[in-house]
């Protein structure tokens, strides 16, 4: 699908700014003691907008989760049409009764004063610690603020008031003609930790100035997250965050995509395009993550198997830290691939490793092969590496992006809180 | 059903020679090159017994797995009785290709020749690192020796010589009465890395001078690896290996158990004895642990569900490494409940932390509670912390065992193949 020699992508600037008719913006409100960042983010569409959200299948979902879900049905089914998102960083706002809701549902209408539109057109999203009573006067007394702050530039801003324990910031932009107008497609996320497939990340935003039905926006999403964010883990456990939202707003003039023709599958060839990248940033910036590790599995009988294969392998713990550890320690691979719950013949398999510094083959057809350990050692010391799978079972191939086990994970997640 | 009102249970000595008619030895054949410690186990019967397995759900299966998978089900149609098991450590003999398998049946073939039964009678375990060839010269080397050595106290030589990472051995025994005769079990394990629900030990063998049918014997295994071995995970990670082996000879005397009487039950309460100290040694002693963590969770409507949601607990990432922190970080606890594929009302949920140092309230009918940090820090320094949760929606309780994510397991497993 994100075929180049079909589709023309540019890379483009301005993160979920790129799109026409977007801005944004990001203040500090102090919601987390002595702290000094940015910690709440807006992004504004100049124009009522389409949406669409994948969300937590958590069954624990923290309110913003539950007021953003029924806000993006609601648009759907003809209600009011979406417009902003008003995001904070520092405190999940889950597990926190009804004073949580209260508070998610106040955030909202705060942000829908200052920008002089209807509540039910602003959704709300929360990332950090779970069970803690969010300040909401501290994030009222700084919404007119952020309100003014809002602009075409303001991606820098917003990009960083939405990291917790992320090291580096992640956006992402690509162009594309669709039916003769230039479409853009903006994005931003924060990763890092508690994250696993079935979301693959805390909060994701995507803008886009397409012009695209709401129904078909969903359905891109969907197909788009599965082979995309759905296939990150850092340390699988599932939050009761993880939101990945869309907004388009029409402003490139296109003809409404409302079916799925060719220019569907040129919007969801651009929408691949900005999340693969993103779910490899966020891989690559797991918590404590020395290494991206790309799964890939080729020659298998479905997509699908493929992709689950690959994501057992980059979840495993032992996996993770025997690549901290720098060892090309492929039983492990193996035993991942073992209780995917996926099919395959082991006396059919390959396994190689390989990354910038050379390829290293280990396994053939279910017979372990001699290979230099000091290649492998080097193979395996860059910053992304790949585990590279044949089946010899099929044509179809899948990948999964995850990162290695460290002292510093546990660091960062023994002492979390406190 | 493991109440002491209605079974007498006493704790005994002696391991898997506690029953009678059971003799076992351990000895060094240097399966892992500069290798000291024993790594090659063996226990025999006197006399025939009927055996039962509970083995790896793991697709990809080591070849002593398979063989001895096989000939436990020949034994039950009626096919030769198992008389011994021999193990070893340093060497999984797994994805090993043809010659693993050869290698498997050389060495249940050089200890049925060493014993004078035959080769059928005698089933292998090997745990250790996958894919590397098995040095089975070096076993059949010291085969005769280690048959010479058996004896009613090898135990202690037996048990050490399963080991891999653990730092300490596992082993325990249960004597009660059925139908008028004293009855023995004993077991020994070992455990420590790759260790996941589903089987939850890598290598677990149980004797017992019980006279019980394959068939009684088999459903009992499998009751109480449900509620015991099943309920434990280390890191997440099913191995290729895993085997819990029963073998029951008869040299008790009591009337064979051929239905689910009440000696059965007999036989099941003091098997879940045994099987839960064990399963509770293994947590204690995963790879780099520096707590036991048991969950509790209570007043749900079925004992599976309860079960799967204290699973889900003990296997998080994140709860793992905020019991290493010795941080009272609940939201992650809800967090993990709410991604274990069960139901629950959280409005109803309750949680709370305990141990020898007391008792923390943090969590009820879905809402913070203010609780004291400091004592909760007290709280979860000692050895042994449960995690209790009442769940207001029904009378079925379940427990699991995990232990904390540490530096230590990373660094033993970024470095444990070379």
């Amino acid at each position: 699908m994100n075929n180049n020699d079909t589709y023309s992508l540019d890379n483009a600037e301005g993160g979920v700014c790129a799109p026409a008719g977007f801005s944004a913006g990001g203040i500090c409100c102090g919601i987390k003691a002595g702290r000094i960042k940015n910690d709440l983010a807006l992004i504004v569409s100049d124009r009522d907008c389409t949406a669409a959200a994948v969300l937590t299948r958590n069954l624990v979902k923290a309110d913003p989760v539950k007021l953003t879900a029924g806000r993006v049905a609601a648009a759907r089914n003809g209600g009011a049409a979406v417009r902003a998102v008003v995001a904070n960083s520092g405190n999940a706002n889950a597990c926190t009764g009804r004073q949580g809701a209260e508070n998610a549902a106040r955030m909202a209408a705060s942000a829908a004063r200052e920008l002089g539109i209807g509540e039910s057109s602003v959704l709300v999203c929360s990332t950090g610690v779970i069970g803690q009573q969010l300040d909401i006067v501290a994030v009222e007394r700084v919404l007119g603020r952020l309100v003014a702050s809002v602009s075409r530039n303001g991606n820098a801003a917003a990009r960083e008031a939405i990291m917790t324990t992320d090291t580096r910031y992640k956006e992402a932009a690509v162009r594309t003609e669709i039916g003769g107008r230039i479409v853009t497609i903006g994005t931003m996320a924060k990763g890092s930790g508690m994250i696993h497939i079935n979301m693959g990340t805390m909060l994701g935003f995507i803008t886009t100035d397409c012009a695209i039905s709401a129904g078909m926006l969903d359905a891109a999403l969907r197909e788009s997250a599965d082979a995309t964010y759905n296939c990150v883990s850092v340390d699988g456990d599932t939050s009761t965050n993880d939101t990945l939202l869309v907004l388009a707003n029409g402003a490139a003039g296109n003809a409404v995509i409302d079916e799925k023709n060719g220019d569907y599958y040129c919007f969801l060839a651009a929408l691949n395009d900005v999340n693969t990248r993103m779910a490899k940033k966020i891989a690559a910036d797991g918590e404590g993550a020395e290494h991206l590790i790309e799964c890939v599995v080729r020659e298998a009988p479905a997509a699908a198997s493929a992709r689950r294969i690959a994501k057992s392998v980059i979840s495993s713990n032992l996996v993770k830290a025997a690549f901290f550890g720098r060892d090309a320690n492929w039983g492990r691979v193996l035993c991942a691939m073992g209780y995917s719950g996926e099919q395959f013949d082991s006396a059919r398999t390959g396994v190689r490793f390989l990354s910038s510094a050379g390829t290293v083959d280990v396994f053939r057809e279910g017979t372990p092969l001699a290979f230099d350990e000091e290649l492998a050692r080097k193979v395996l010391s860059e910053d992304e590496v790949t585990v590279d799978i044949t089946l010899g079972s099929g044509t179809s191939d899948g990948k999964a992006w995850g990162c290695d086990l460290t002292y510093e994970y546990v660091k960062i997640n023994g002492d979390y809180r406190t």
